[in-house]
Parts: C-alpha cells; sequence; structure tokens
C-alpha cells in the first residue's frame, strides 16, 4: 500500500458497471446493471422501476418527501422479500442530489448503496499535543461488527442519520464510543470534508466524510460505551502513518480521514512524491 | 461575491479557447488559440511551432533538459521581439506535466501563461491566536505592483523558481516579504495546496499554490524589507472572512488560500450551504 493507493482503493469503481439511478428527471444516485436487470424481471415492479437503455426510472414515484419516503420504504421491503436487498438498517439517510438539506426523500441505510445514494458521515480525529510531537488516539472495532471487524478506526466516526444536526451527531457519537462528556465534544472542530465513491458487492458508495480534530487533555481516555469498539490505544503520529502508508490494518476509508489530518498538520509534507495527487484526491468529485 | 464566487472567478475559463501545447508527444500546457495562429504566421517560426487541426506542437524541441531551456530562451526572444509576449520576468520557471520535480525544461515566469504550464507558488498565513479567537496578518500590495497594485495579500506569498527548495523559498519570502528571521520562518507548517486554473489575456495559468500555516507570537510585526508590500494589518478572522466572502479587496488568488484557511480552523463551518463545493472546488483537477 501507500497513501495514494488508500486513496485509490477508496475510489475504485467502474463507471460501465452502473446507470443512472432517476427520479423525476433527476439522477439522485446509480445502481448495478445487474441489480436494475433484476428490479426489471420482478414482474410486479415493472411498473414501479423502469429500466430503459439508459438509466433505471422510478417511475411511479409519488410526489411529496413524506409519501415518497414511504412509497421508497415499501419498495425496499418488496425488494428484501424477494432477495434483491440484504437487510435493513434501521435507520434512515437522506437521498440527495448533493447537500443533505436538499433531500428528496429518506432511503434505509443498508438500503442506500443498492440505489448508489450519496452517504453523509463524520469521523474525528482525537489527539494530543505532547511536547515530543502529536499523538493520536485510535479506536479498534468490536469482533462482532458487521464490517470490518477488528480493524482500526477513528476515535469516534458514525453515519449521519435524517433528523440530527451534525453537532448533536458529534455529540452523540462522541458519548457512545468515547464516554466523552458534552463539554469536551463541543470542542471538536469542523475541519473540512473528504468525498469518494467506491463500488461494493451491493452497489456504489459515494460518500461524504466530514472531519473533525478534537485536541485531547493528556488526562482524557476514552471508554467505549455501546460496545461498538474494543480498545482504545494513543500512538505517536508517525506510527499512524506508517500504518496507513503501509498496512490495510485500517477500516478503509478511515485511512482517508488520518491521511488528511496528515496534510493538514505537516506531517505529510509537499515534498512526498504523491503530495499533489493526494492532495487533489481525497475530494472526488463523483 | 462569495466564497464559492471566489473560487469560480479563480477557475474561469473556456476549454474552446485553447488547445493542448504539446512536446515530444506529452502535454505540458495550453496556448490560445490566437497565440497558435499568430506564432504560425511567424514564418521564422513556422518550423518551431507546428500548428495543426489539434494542437501547438514544439516540433523542433532538442533534446535534453538544458538544450531545450535555451532554445525555449531563444524561442521568447523572438516572440517578444515580435510583439507576440510582453517581456521577461527573470525567474526560471518548470515546465512539467504533473510535478516541480518532474521539469522537463525551464521557462521565464511571465512567458509561462502564453503556453500555459502549470505554475508554482508558495502562500502563508501568519496568524495569531488570542482569548478572543485568531486574528490574521493582512498585507496591502505596494502601489506600484505589476499586477494587483494596492490590494489586499496574504502575509506571505510568491512564487516558486527553479532550483530553490520549498523550505528555502519560504525562509526567503518570510525575510523579504514581512523581515521574519529565520528561527520563525522554520515554524511554518505546511498545510496542504490549492490548485485552480484560470485564463488571462495572456494565456492560461493552472497554478498550484503550497499553503502554509504560521501562528505568531503577540510580539511580532511583520516589515516589508522588499517594498513589495505598502503595510501590514492584524485582523479577526471574522472580519478577514467578511471581506473575502463579499468583496473583491484581496488579490484574487489570494482569497482561495484564506478560504482554505477558514474551513481548516472551523470558521467556515459544514453548515454553510456552499460548503461540500467549496471544500471540492479548492482542489480543482485541471
Amino acid at each position: 500500500m501507500s497513501f495514494l493507493a488508500q486513496i485509490e482503493e477508496c475510489n475504485r469503481w467502474a463507471a460501465g458497471d452502473f446507470i443512472p439511478f432517476i427520479v423525476e428527471g433527476e439522477q439522485l444516485g446509480m445502481a448495478r446493471r445487474e441489480f436494475a436487470e433484476a428490479l426489471d424481471s420482478l414482474s410486479d415492479l415493472g411498473e414501479a422501476l423502469l429500466l430503459d437503455q439508459f438509466a433505471l426510472q422510478w417511475v411511479s414515484a409519488p410526489s411529496g418527501f413524506a409519501a415518497r419516503t414511504e412509497a421508497m420504504q415499501r419498495l425496499c421491503d418488496e425488494l428484501i422479500a424477494g432477495g434483491l436487498i440484504s437487510h435493513r438498517h434501521g435507520e434512515q439517510y437522506p437521498v440527495t442530489p448533493s447537500r443533505r438539506e436538499d433531500a428528496r426523500f429518506l432511503i434505509d441505510r443498508a438500503c442506500a448503496p443498492y440505489f448508489g445514494v450519496r452517504a453523509f458521515g463524520q469521523h474525528l480525529n482525537g489527539f494530543v499535543r505532547r511536547p515530543d510531537g502529536l499523538w493520536m488516539w485510535i479506536a479498534r472495532r468490536a469482533a462482532d461488527r458487521r464490517v470490518y471487524p477488528n480493524r482500526l478506526d477513528n476515535m469516534v466516526a458514525g453515519g449521519l442519520p435524517w433528523g440530527i444536526s451534525l453537532a448533536e451527531n458529534v455529540r452523540k457519537e462522541c458519548a457512545e464510543e468515547a464516554g466523552m462528556p458534552e463539554h469536551l465534544a463541543d470542542r471538536a472542530v469542523p475541519v473540512g470534508a473528504i468525498t469518494y465513491c467506491r463500488a461494493s458487492k451491493r452497489g456504489l458508495k459515494p460518500d461524504v466524510m466530514y472531519c473533525y480534530d478534537l485536541e485531547l487533555p493528556a488526562d482524557f481516555e476514552p471508554q467505549c460505551q455501546d460496545g461498538e469498539v474494543a480498545g482504545f490505544e494513543l500512538m505517536p503520529i508517525d506510527r499512524v502513518a506508517e500504518i496507513v502508508d503501509n498496512t490495510d490494518a485500517f477500516k478503509l476509508n478511515c485511512n482517508l480521514v488520518i491521511i488528511d489530518f496528515l496534510v493538514r498538520h505537516g506531517v505529510l509534507t509537499p515534498e512526498h512524491p504523491d503530495y499533489l495527487e493526494i492532495v487533489q484526491r481525497l475530494r472526488s468529485l463523483a
């Protein structure tokens, strides 16, 4: 691996495998051709989702946010019953052409990748400034996590469901994942966003990760409250950089959050041969 | 204006106005169609620069870095004599398909835009952390500057000539433009790079600005040594943000350096309606 390879790995998708998912003339995502074809072959859904040569169109989408959200929920239930979608996550995500606030309707988090809709999350770098440099709190994911069990993770990270503000969700995740009091979580500084787009077996994940830096006092020690994290370790930043650069120990997208941190704090410097490409490609336009 | 409008203004160019500038099968820039046609009509240059339907090709380019640099120098002299290029700046810039280190030959800084070659610069945010928040040192350009006289500027900023390291050039610019001692300049932290691409009367400027943050002690006051700056003012960051958001008081590309600072320091937050577009478009891929 290398820093750039981590970014490339997060942006692995072949345009030819997907077709636009369109609702009322507006592209809201991308669906795998096989998924679109399978939908088309389910006769009772034939009217709901129309596959033409160029796109998967949700032709029967009712008007209005609430009605459309309900209809998508019924549709996903049928697709789960028909074995085309694996499961329901239980959290509602916005379906939007661009910003979270411009959501056209909601979709279950686990169903979102099938339609390749943009998903939003928040990742927080918890770090400590010491005389000998920066140290970063790294989490190890619990062994029973559905995705990336046992892998390394940012101190706090989570999806951003509909109906909660960014600041509230940071507070909530900081409390659940690291046992952090509100007054400390509120010191988290928003420092940018990373965008990437990756194919998965289910479909496509064009993701937005809002990034936060939180400088922690030397005596704070994170304690997971919700069982999602097996433990935490405070590491010198050079060791974190080395793990990202040379291994796949981290949950894939966390590498990008750390690379961005390394750039912003002058740990990864312009002398690195891939510097410009790294900086540019942390924000894919897909 | 708005933050996003500043970024758009820096990325104003129409692909149809330019054709690739190609040397030995490799694209190294873009030239204005009119410039390419005028070159073509100068009979004594007819052999040197070949304009075909799709590109401006430097067909007579000799082999080797030094020979090519010399030939380009002679060519530019002829173009200046012929009135096609306005003047010579006196600093050599690398001509490269990507990185500074991969330079194929050198070209005078003032001649670079005619061939639309990527130019590199460094911009430094000098700031002070106070109990009431961040304050930023802002420079006002001298009245006799060739470009953007009297406009506001980053505390230290300059082009990056060939043959000097990034760290050395920061030191040099900090000394010349702000009278800063070396031990202070060496605290500058590289924090990323901004890329943009803008058409000018001469041609095209696909620019890379390496960005630095330098936290300054409260008692340091910048003093310009080389006459390029009329004066400095320490401003609260919200006032700096307001100037960037609502006026064109800054030299155009400095706005982007400040917007990037505002994002990284949590002054411009994800709640801003243009946040994602701002973050993505600070690094154009052109």
